[in-house]
C-alpha cells in the first residue's frame, strides 16, 4: 500500500477481528462454520452485530423478512439519500467462515473509516446515510430461493411468499425468525446505491495475482425443485418389472442434468445438491424423491434450452421408469449488468491509486444481484484460496483481506462522494 | 373351512382383535404403521405385547438384543425342549401394518389354541413349551443388517456388533433399546423347531386364488453400504471440470446396480432404497453419499458375479468423476433350504385337510431363514393383495388371515405332535 492509502492499519485489524468474532459463532470441527438462516446459530451472530452496531452508534432496524440495518448519519443533505453496504451472514451447512461474513465485517469498519473521512472533509458525502446491511437467508441452503431477504426487500418476491419459504422440516421463514426474534417491523432507508465486498469463490484473481476484482455482470439462474413420485414397495419380492422407484428415476435425472450441461455450446453449469428420498429405507423402494436442480449460464438462450431439455429428459424418465415427475417450483435470475458508471468509477479510482484489479463476471449469486434492479450497484471481488467455497476449506488470506479493504475504501470514497461538478457537466459553456 | 377345522371361530377372532389392536400403535394418517426398531412406538407395542402374555400366564423374557420370549408351558417331558413360533413388531417408517404383525398376532393366539388341543388330549406334544418370539429389528430401516436380532440370537452375528449397529443419527441399538427399556439379559430356552407365519408381500397366492403356501427355500442376497467422498463447493463458480459431485457419482452406481441385475442370465433383483447426502444444501455440491445397495437371487453364481460387477463399476465411476467409493459393509445371505422333513410334514397335514396350497421360494428375508441354521424352520405365506408391501396400502383381507390361520393351527398341531411310533420306525421287524 503506497501513498494513497486510505485504511489505517487499527481499522484492517478491526476487519480481522470482527471477521474472527464472527467465525466463533457457529464454528464447526474442522474451520468451518454452520450458521443457516434463522437457525439458533443464525440468532446468535445478528445479536451480536446488532450490539456492535449499538456500542459504535449506529441505529438498528429490522425488516419484515429479518434484514438487519446499522445506520450511520454521514452528513445532513437533507434529501435523506441512503448508500448501502453489504453482505449476509448465514452460511451453508459446515459451510466457509469467509462467504458472506467478510463483507459484513468489511462494511461495519468501513461505515466508521467513511465517517471519519467525511468528518475530516476528506470526502463530500453526496448521501445523508451510511446503511449496513445484512440480509437474511443469502445462501438458499434452508429456505428457498437464495437471497430470500434481499429478494423481498427489491419486490423479487413478496414478503409474504418470502415469509411462508419452508425449510425441509416444514418451518416456515417467518416461524424461524420470530423464534429468534428477527421477525421486524421497520421500513429502512430508500437506497441510493449498494456496495458489496465478497470472496471470489473461484480461483480468478489468485491465478492472476491481483488483490481486487470489480464485477461487471452477473450469469443469469434457472432453479428447478422437482417432485418424484414413485411407489413404496418390497425391495425383495417386487417384481423388477412392476417397481416404480423414484430414486432410481431420480438417479436419471441427475446424469441428464450433468449431460445437459456439458452438451451445450454456450458455458453452461449445473449440478444437484439436494435430494429428498421418502422413506428412504434400505428395504423399500422409494416412494419419492425430491431433487434441487440448477443451471447457470452467462447466455440467456442456453438456459431457455437447458429448461427445455430438462423437461424433455423428465418426460423421458417418467416413460422409463413409471414415475411421475413435476417442476413443483422453478426459479429464473436473468444475466444482470451492473451499473456501468459506477464500475468506470471504482476503475478510475483504483488506476488512480495504483491498485491492480481483474473485470469480472460473478457465477455465483449475491444479494448486489437484487440490488441492482432498484438502485445502482456494485460489487467486488478479494481472492479464494484455489477458488473452494461452500466448504470449510474456503480460505482467504489476512493479507488479501487487508488489500482488498483498502481496495473497498477506494472504492467506496469515489461513490461516496459528491462529484465534481465539472467532471459530472463536462466542458465549458463557451 | 370343513369337517377337519381346528381353529374355533373365537380364535380367528382373537387374530384379527390383536392385529387390530396392533396397528393402532404408531399407525400413520393413510392407515399404514411406523414403528421403527427400538423407537418410542416400538417401546409402546412391546409393552402391550408383554402385558398380553401376562395376562395369559406366558411367562416373559428378554434377552440382550432385546428379542421377547412369551413362554407357555405344553407339557412336561422333562426335555425342556421348545418349540418356538413368532415374527416381529418393527416396521418399515409409513410401512404396512400386517408385515411381521400378523405372525406374532397369530402366534399368540395360536399358542393358547395349542395348548388347549395338548390339555383336551388332541395333541400329543413332543415338545415342552411353546414360547412365541417377538424378534428385534427384522426390518432393517433403522439398524442394519435386517433380521439383527434373530442373526443375534442364532450367532450369526455377535450381541456386541448387534448392539454397535447405529442408526442414522449415531445411536446405537444398544442405547435405543436400553431408553425403550428392552435390553434384556435372559436367556431363553433353546429352539427345538420354528414356525413363521408371515404375508407373502408377492402375488403368488392371490394370482392362483390359493390361501397358504409353504416355504421351501429362501433367495440369497448381497448387501453393500457403499460410501462416497467427493469434495464441498460453491455450485456456482466452481468450474464442471473440477468437481468432485458425490450424488452424481451416487447417481452413476444406482443405476449401474440396475443395470447388472437387467443384463444378468438369472433372475437378479437390485435396488437403493436409503441414500445419505452432506451437506445435503442445493448450492453445494455433495462432499459424500452413502448407498444402501442390494442384490438378490435364487442362485449364489448370480450374486458372486453382481458383487464383481458392481467393484467394476465403482472403479469406472471413480475414474469419470474423481470421488472415491468404497463398501464399508457388505451382508451376504447365504440360500436357504428350509427343513424338508417340516416340508413335507406340513405338505402331508394339509393334503389330509384338504388345504390347497402353494410350494414357494421367499425372496424377502425373514427370521425363519436365521433359524433354520440352529433348528428345523418353517415359514409359512398367506396372500398379499396385489403383492404390495412395505407400504400402507398393503393388505390382507380379514378372510384370508382366517384362512392362514386355521392352515396355521393344522401345521402346528402336526409339526408338535409326538411322531407316530410306527410311523416312524416303519414296517415291522419280522
Amino acid at each position: 500500500m503506497g501513498d494513497t492509502q486510505l485504511s489505517t492499519k487499527a481499522q484492517r485489524t478491526d476487519v480481522l477481528d470482527l471477521l474472527k468474532q464472527f467465525s466463533r459463532i457457529g464454528a464447526t470441527s474442522d474451520g468451518g462454520v454452520s450458521r443457516l438462516a434463522a437457525s439458533r446459530e443464525d440468532g446468535e451472530i445478528r445479536d451480536f452485530l446488532c450490539a456492535w452496531f449499538k456500542q459504535n452508534d449506529f441505529t438498528v432496524r429490522v425488516d419484515r423478512t429479518g434484514n438487519i440495518f446499522g445506520i450511520l448519519q454521514l452528513a445532513e443533505n437533507g434529501d435523506g439519500s441512503a448508500f448501502y453496504c453489504g453482505s449476509h451472514l448465514d452460511s451453508q451447512p459446515n459451510g466457509g467462515r469467509f462467504d458472506g461474513a467478510l463483507g459484513v465485517a468489511s462494511a461495519c469498519v468501513a461505515a466508521l473509516a467513511i465517517r471519519t473521512l467525511c468528518i475530516a472533509g476528506k470526502i463530500d458525502p453526496a448521501f445523508d446515510q451510511f446503511v449496513v446491511a445484512c440480509w437474511t437467508g443469502e445462501e438458499g441452503s434452508r429456505f428457498q430461493p437464495s437471497l430470500i431477504g434481499s429478494a423481498a426487500f427489491t419486490d423479487r418476491i413478496s414478503f409474504d411468499d418470502a415469509l411462508s419459504s419452508c425449510d425441509c422440516e416444514g418451518l416456515t421463514l417467518g416461524e424461524a425468525l420470530t423464534s429468534i426474534n428477527y421477525l421486524g417491523k421497520d421500513t429502512p432507508p430508500k437506497p441510493h446505491h449498494y456496495f458489496e465486498l465478497h470472496i471470489e469463490q473461484s480461483s480468478g484473481l489468485q491465478d492472476a495475482n491481483t488483490p481486487v476484482g470489480i464485477v461487471t455482470s452477473s450469469w443469469g439462474a434457472l432453479k428447478c425443485r422437482i417432485s418424484i413420485v414413485g411407489r413404496s414397495d418390497h425391495t425383495g419380492p417386487t417384481p423388477m418389472e412392476d417397481r416404480r422407484d423414484a430414486l432410481l428415476a431420480a438417479s436419471h435425472l441427475i446424469i441428464r442434468a450433468n449431460e445437459i450441461s456439458k452438451a451445450a455450446s454456450e458455458p453452461l453449469y449445473s449440478s444437484v445438491g439436494r435430494i429428498e428420498v421418502l422413506p428412504n429405507s434400505p428395504n423399500t423402494i422409494a416412494e419419492s424423491a425430491s431433487l434441487w436442480v440448477e443451471f447457470r449460464s452467462p447466455d440467456p438462450s442456453s438456459l431457455r434450452n437447458a429448461q427445455d431439455e430438462l423437461e424433455q429428459a423428465m418426460c423421458d424418465i417418467a416413460n422409463r421408469t413409471g414415475c411421475e415427475l413435476e417442476a413443483v417450483r422453478t426459479t429464473k435470475r436473468a444475466v444482470v449488468e451492473f451499473d456501468a458508471n459506477a464500475v468506470q468509477t471504482v476503475r478510475d479510482c483504483w488506476d488512480a491509486a495504483n491498485i491492480s484489479y481483474l473485470k469480472m463476471k460473478t457465477i455465483a449469486g449475491h444479494d448486489a444481484v437484487n440490488l441492482q434492479s432498484v438502485c445502482p450497484s456494485t460489487l467486488m471481488f478479494v481472492p479464494s484460496n484455489d477458488g473452494i467455497s461452500h466448504s470449510p476449506e474456503e480460505f482467504t488470506s489476512d493479507e488479501d483481506i487487508a488489500s482488498g479493504f483498502e481496495g473497498m475504501l477506494h472504492a467506496l470514497s469515489a461513490l461516496i462522494s459528491r462529484p465534481d461538478q465539472s467532471q459530472v457537466c463536462g466542458g465549458d459553456f463557451a
